[in-house]
């Protein structure tokens, strides 16, 4: 179907750059954390080739922290993630795959280490708060468990740096993958990561503080004049193209981290606290059954994927797609899906049933960029 | 701003019902537990005089159940919530506020008493699943705690009996208020409560197995035809009206069960397993600092409600309104909001700062309907 509209509630929370999120057009948006996100400003397409191009700034304050402080929280964070966090150090940002008993993925945050006993844990899509509150509880821990008031803004695209470096100074620069420095605006330390939801270089301000969020934006904006800067968002055809994974769409809690493909993250055997270890162990000898892929599908521009396509191979069932959409620079529609064992094999034939009728689509060999 | 465009995804969950409500053309949407929920068919207007007429199908799929299960799921029922379960039921439909061990709101489902060992919660927006997997967890419970194939399907309106009995037979018309029975349609049994989130009457079919949904849809609307039946949703105007709150709007965790004006259903006392007794107790002695009042605030229609709007008195703080829109049977502005005790008695004057400005509003004596 063409886009609904979204009526809007205070239980689609709004953030604290709502006002010129809206104020800079948003066009359209989903929802995410109980949270407003945009998904477009001019145009997907127009939103990508300007991501490419120059820089942006997102409003993803709905990537919600759970933060976890006290003196059993390092505990209680090995407990959440097969991830070894044995050499983590302050100032890291880690991608932990978090899991339940079963070894199912509850959500794939970047954890925030800000001291040896305070995290913060910046959530994808579901209110992983609620589990870490019932085990802290359920287990005694001595730790206290909170949704803090802070909100990351994103500066994504190739003139990241330059427009970072206007605001932050020249430091900004020297912040390494995934490490984050307290570097200040205004009078305040904010907690910057080199980090972000595309391949397009950029990073995360982790705004403390919903009072600091206009000022900081509109610093950003007059500094970004003359590099194009603009509000921007998460795109659908970037993150396709980048591989880069959608708690709820492309992985949801039936699925391990090996069949999300986040196996080079895990260290299972060594994280002997995490909850899901043992099933995941016992997981380990067969390896998973299915697994996500890129795909190309061929033919026009597929409609939006709003539901699971199926995958299948001779009519038998090998998988399905959750995410597809056309690309403009690969001339082709991009896609990622859960693909069977069987079916897996880079260059692998498969049949997507897309709304529109079945389509010819390629296994490949690892992500578009 | 106006309703901006929803960006469909998988994340955003589709329902058994969802051919059925796009069919039926549903014009805007919200989100809910990672789903779709309708919002509104011809307007909100229209849909609201229609369910006070005759009687709608609402897709409440997003009613996630969260199922428990096993020799200690009654323990575990009743560490979740401050009502008294001591002479619960099986059949039975409990309103249930659910609690944190600081006595803050996590969610207020519906707790559905299968069996002595089997309860389905009924749940909100929030991932309550997550918070009872982590309790039972950490406590090493021996229960099992999953989100099974079930998605309520609301029959709402003055003709609802009508219309059901016409599906599931003259049985249906005996089950009480808050209680549930097995009924077959198709050769299977539905459990079906005569409960749901309107004041005009009806019933909430437990649709267990996806596949089951369009075939019972098609049914109730082929043999409503005659009665006006339309395929609706939750309506705003009716449920401020009404007094139904919505969580993550009318509250949050950082409101008790007694500020929510859900003290009723507290037995806080004898619930001598809810984690968030002590807490409660606690607070028992002063009672609540605010609470949830109905107000009617003067004027034109307001616009949309999308954020809390400040309630003050003299130009001071005294709470804040989460919930307004424009009642046509009351030829006012109806509304739900958490006021401070100082100025929550019915018939004090207090001012509502609405985006529009500020405007005189009246602490009532109960909700509307």
């Amino acid at each position: 179907m063409g886009a609904p509209l979204l009526s809007l509630s205070q239980r689609v929370r709004p953030t604290p750059f709502s006002r010129r999120v809206e104020s800079a057009g948003a066009k359209a948006y989903t929802t995410y954390n109980h949270m407003r996100l945009p998904s477009m400003f001019e145009s997907v397409e127009a939103d990508y080739h300007h991501l490419k191009r120059h820089v942006q700034v997102w409003d993803v304050a709905c990537e919600r922290q759970v933060e976890i402080a006290g003196p059993d929280a390092a505990r209680l964070v090995r407990m959440l993630t097969p991830r070894s966090l044995a050499k983590a150090e302050v100032g890291q940002c880690l991608y932990t795959p978090m899991v339940d008993e079963t070894g199912g993925m509850l959500n794939d945050p970047v954890t925030v280490m800000l001291a040896e006993d305070r995290y913060w844990v910046s959530i994808a899509d579901s209110d992983l708060l609620f589990w870490v509150k019932g085990l802290a509880y359920g287990t005694g821990l001595d730790v206290n468990v909170f949704e803090p008031d802070v909100s990351p803004l994103g500066i994504q695209g190739p003139k990241a740096d330059d427009l970072m470096a206007r605001v932050f100074g020249e430091a900004v620069r020297g912040i390494k993958f995934f490490r984050f420095e307290k570097l200040a605006f205004g009078g305040h330390d904010f907690v910057i990561a080199r980090s972000g939801y595309s391949k397009q270089g950029g990073f995360e301000i982790y705004v403390d503080g919903s009072d600091r969020g206009e000022p900081l934006w509109d610093a950003l904006m007059a500094a970004g004049e003359d590099l194009e800067v603009r509000a921007g968002c998460p795109n659908l055809i970037e993150r396709i193209e980048a591989g880069l994974l959608s708690y709820g769409s492309d992985m949801t809690r039936e699925n391990t981290p090996h069949e999300c493909g986040l196996g080079r993250f895990c260290r299972t055997v060594e994280a002997v606290d995490c909850v899901g270890r043992d099933a995941l162990i016992a997981m380990l000898k067969d390896g998973p059954a299915r697994q996500i892929r890129s795909l190309s599908i061929e033919g026009e521009p597929v409609p939006a994927c709003t539901e699971w396509w199926d995958v299948t191979v001779d009519g038998e069932p090998a998988g399905r797609v959750a995410s597809a959409v056309w690309s403009p620079d690969f001339q082709c529609n991009v896609a990622l899906g859960m693909i069977e064992r069987a079916h897996w094999e880079p260059g692998t034939q498969v049949t997507v049933e897309a709304p529109d009728g079945p389509r010819s689509a390629e296994i490949r060999d690892g992500s578009f960029i």
